[in-house]
């Protein structure tokens, strides 16, 4: 297993974002009620990572007007970090005072998808970063500032994103003051060659404020794109439990990669994410009960984890072992 | 664009077994006639390799009973290389005497599916295509016979299979006279570090005769092994148009990677596979017409193809010659 040993480090991180990327996508509104038990439950399946939501104008976004009180009740579970997306200054200020452990500025590489989108520039979202980063400073906050570079491998309206473009935003973001960057495959434009490339990059730029792959399975790469991404040695991503969300803006855009698709993943492979996929599988049976008017993806839930599954990571852990004695 | 460079060569195939492997697995039985619309219309989006039926008994598979017409038909096709399987030395001979170019001989490494789906032990397999071969140079035959390695990673019957064993029955299946040989993950329970790992001992062992790979998209991670496997240098796989296939002897397990979806990785990482991806998009849409009581799979299909696709086919071939021309 020459493989499992260069991917080194052995844990990797599922970031849920299915309560805010997917939800914001959808016409069913969730009740409270309902997140909070999704939250609980992916808490219970071992997640540790959760945006709960975004704070933006709650006639913008309905599905998300409830932020603030599931950050609360997500801040009452030990050890989760509770992320959630803030499009400009008052969202931020409005994260900060929540208590939230991350917030992520979303900008998009093109310039015709960011006002479309964002109604701003990629110059003006890195401005607002500085802002929001002077704001978390004054108020004494440890809220972590995440910039997330969308449509990172081109846009349904722009096309062609230029990836030197790409890593000069990023590096504007941490130069702004974001803690983390990450960058998005927002419309599922990438191949696993275009991701090795830009992430071997960024990763070199932004080193260990590169924080996470966002990616959309809109084209059916999904999977592939974050096994190249590990390749170039992230290991934390974003996912939406059962593929719901994609971006209201991009037309044609589908879901984020399944959670529990990746989630299987990632453990076949012999990473440790702290998730127990089984749980994940029954959350995922709940969550479809409650959408039942949205198309649902994802592939794992139907055929169920292999007869070889509990087997095969004893057997990778074995060989890593063995590996690592003899090398 | 690193990557690019590094997946030499840059040709890769996709042997379309839809006809074959998909229509045996569902219940609607296609008429001759579509299935010649289906390999014509193929042909035309550029498809060279199709996999077009099985010489097995009628009674068995009704939905194949039209192979030797079929093999008829797609023989006058130019430069198409006709493929069959084969389950035994009658169906060998059927398939000698119908002209077609290459036969598979599936052989299951798992001795308990081997004994479900074959009525074989793998070693009896082993010796069937010893006489296979036998009968192929008495018979002045050019037809190819491939010796197809299934249930390569696993399988839902007797759950795990020794990687070891795999590559024995690879190198017994050269030894008895197979001219070609391939791996399938037959229900879906390889990650792409099993991928890559195998692949890369298989051809190291196979050298030009490891032939293909037959991933199925079980659960969720058909192309992320493709990818893994063009890492091994493999670049040539098998796909079903619409994702439609599976085993009727492993439970739980659907169709192979989506033809479409496999051309969409393939040609965006910049390999040639000669296949019009917007012809065979109509065509799913013809057969989707005729199979509407089936469950069929894909993604790329509902979205389309990216706005950038033909810029950055050109852009990644633009990359290439400049790296050619300064490495």
């Amino acid at each position: 297993m020459t493989r499992l040993t260069e991917l080194a480090p052995r844990r990797a991180v599922i970031r849920e974002v299915g309560l805010r990327d997917g939800l914001q996508s959808i016409a069913t509104i969730l009740p409270t009620a309902a997140k909070r038990e999704w939250i609980q439950a992916a808490y219970a399946a071992g997640q540790r990572e959760i945006e709960v939501g975004s704070f933006v104008p709650a006639k913008r976004l309905p599905q998300l007007a409830d932020t603030a009180e599931l950050v609360d009740f997500a801040r009452s579970l030990p050890g989760l970090l509770v992320s959630v997306l803030v499009p400009n200054l008052r969202g931020a200020e409005n994260a900060i005072a929540s208590g939230a452990d991350l917030m992520l500025v979303p900008l998009s590489a093109s310039h015709a998808h960011s006002l479309a989108n964002l109604r701003k520039t990629p110059g003006e979202v890195v401005a607002e970063v500085a802002r929001i980063r002077a704001a978390r400073d004054a108020a004494g906050s440890r809220t972590l500032i995440e910039g997330g570079v969308g449509t990172a491998f081109g846009c349904t309206i722009q096309g062609y994103v230029d990836p030197d473009e790409v890593l000069r935003l990023m590096q504007a973001l941490l130069d702004a003051g974001a803690d983390r960057v990450s960058l998005a495959d927002t419309v599922g434009y990438a191949d696993p060659a275009m991701v090795r490339s830009l992430f071997e990059r960024a990763s070199a730029t932004a080193g260990e404020r590169f924080w996470c792959g966002h990616f959309h399975d809109t084209r059916g790469l999904g999977l592939a794109n974050v096994y190249a991404a590990l390749e170039a040695g992230v290991t934390r991503f974003d996912a939406c439990l059962a593929g719901i969300g994609g971006c209201p803006h991009a037309p044609g855009a589908s879901g984020n990669v399944a959670t529990e698709d990746l989630a299987f993943l990632l453990e076949s492979m012999g990473f440790e994410t702290g998730i127990d996929i089984g749980r994940l599988l029954a959350l995922r049976a709940r969550v479809a009960g409650w959408l039942t008017d949205e198309t649902l993806h994802g592939t794992l839930w139907r055929a169920g984890l292999p007869k070889t599954f509990p087997a095969s990571l004893a057997d990778a852990a074995t060989a890593t072992e063995t590996t690592g004695a003899s090398a």
